[in-house]
């Protein structure tokens, strides 16, 4: 029998790669030269970890699965790879922990005015200022996958109300008390304080939330984005800041990344940028590992894999 | 029938003074004189709505009843008030929910490093920055209270295991899993991760915690005071910091207030301070004037108040 080769795309810490030696005989591991363009090296791979592009799916002749270490797939859904017999995986549900506390992280920064005393301890000054309650108000979710759900259950014992809007006809959680579809997202918005964005980036969510979109939320709001700086429509978002329709917004993410120096979001008041970092754990490359090495036993017994991404629907 | 003179020890806000409407028949209000000393005004009240010190507890030959409007009372610990026969009344049960967001604010500020992000924005610099995760570690609550019972709600739905010491043999909430006494305080610590402090500060609170209890802590943890500076011995914090014991403090509160120039804790890293503003809330007003009246409703109709302070345990 043939060997698998799998070809990991980029270096791990060394205690990852040692959850290496936990894989399937018959599997030869081998990682990516530093450095190296991934075409030169992709010819006899059949599984690969890591993002492959265009330059690179022409040649990647014995490429049967390729496994996303992240959660956001956008970067595959090109009509080469779509087209092709390559399976994608993800990492959707290792995210869900880190990116609610992330997110909770921005909101409650904004309402308790951290920033504000941050810099009065720079001049050593003791100030109270006011300050948001948000008990009461009510979150609006947008996108209830696994981030938006670990978001509901925190956001519920915060004593929000919380509804939730989604491209999919899902079951609602107990956590949330109305469950919205896209064509519904209006009526969503009217009632939402605080907009968390949880949706991943497709066609159908791009630049989603623009002018008309804040216009319909109540005033003095809030929204939160750890997903996807693609939703959102960055001109409208600024006027709605610039209007005191929005009250903050705290953005782990933006329209193009790393944000440009030009974007208008770095020197607006009211808004906390994160450079993407809602992902980060201490344990999330292990997890990460671990999840792609289960599936590679799958893979060696010819069972089916978890968390395969429908490459139509581009999550 | 005498009238019962009121006397509301600073001016409110318009609409809050316009809840004095709904007081009952037979009592009047008046308002301390902005910048008059409270003991020229005290003679004939009956009853004072803020703060009264030693200089004027002498003259208050009528006076049966303060209240605070606010949760903490230490400043009416002196022999001569302790001594009276003067009623106190708090605000406590007014501040948990405001004040368990503000705690989330600090650690989770923390955590996700909000203060390193938003220097960077000032550079317009855009970088990923390790993060910590905090599911699944052991919250440790200081003081099961009202404010400690709404951040042990909320630190459930966080996924904390949630312990806490209390002086008082009070029942154990679901929330809690484990319930300490204050003789078991090293027992506690030593399984404490996130130190949350919520408790009064009263003789016995008095720099409880200092070099040994921080030792007893496992290395790296977190501490957020959300209750009083004088619980925490501040050189002993700032050594546990120095040395890596603790991670990062989030304090809004300090031992002395505001917070002196030559407090080292100003420029300590990893720390925020808040400068007393975690019970700030657009509600709280409004709801401290509403406990006070439905209080003088009672008072007028000889019922027992709410929120009475036992003298002698000082809260």
């Amino acid at each position: 029998m043939d060997r698998i080769k799998v070809l990991i795309g980029s270096r791990q810490e060394p205690d990852i790669e040692a959850m290496l030696s936990d894989i399937p005989s018959g599997v030869e591991v081998h990682f990516l030269p530093h450095g190296d363009p991934l075409r030169a090296h992709i010819a006899d791979v059949e599984i690969l970890f890591g993002h492959i592009g265009e330059d690179a799916i022409s040649e990647a002749n014995t490429l049967r699965w390729a496994h996303q270490p992240h959660a956001g797939v956008e970067g595959f859904m090109y009509p080469a790879f779509k087209a092709s017999d390559v399976m994608l995986t993800n990492c959707r549900g290792l995210y869900g922990t880190q990116i609610a506390e992330h997110a909770f992280a921005l909101l409650l920064s904004l309402t308790r005015q951290i920033p504000t005393q941050l810099e009065f301890m720079k001049t050593k000054h003791w100030e109270r200022v006011p300050c948001v309650e948000l008990a009461g108000m009510t979150m609006g979710i947008l996108g209830l996958g696994g981030i938006g759900r670990a978001i509901a259950t925190r956001a519920r014992a915060f004593a929000f109300e919380v509804i939730a809007a989604d491209v999919e006809p899902i079951n609602k959680p107990d956590t949330v008390s109305k469950l919205f579809g896209l064509d519904e997202l209006a009526t969503f918005l009217g009632q939402t304080n605080i907009l968390m964005v949880c949706c991943p980036s497709t066609p159908e969510t791009h630049k989603l939330l623009s002018h008309a979109q804040f216009n319909e939320m109540p005033d003095g709001g809030y929204i939160v984005n750890v997903s996807r700086g693609k939703v959102v429509d960055e001109d409208a978002l600024v006027a709605a800041l610039r209007s005191g329709k929005l009250a903050g917004a705290g953005l782990d993410v933006t329209y193009t990344e790393p944000c440009p120096p030009e974007n208008p979001l770095w020197e607006q008041e009211n808004v906390i940028l994160t450079s993407h970092s809602a992902g980060a754990s201490q344990h999330i490359r292990r997890r990460a590992m671990q999840l792609f090495i289960d599936n590679l036993h799958r893979y060696v017994a010819g069972e089916p894999l978890v968390n395969v991404v429908d490459k139509q629907k581009g999550y």
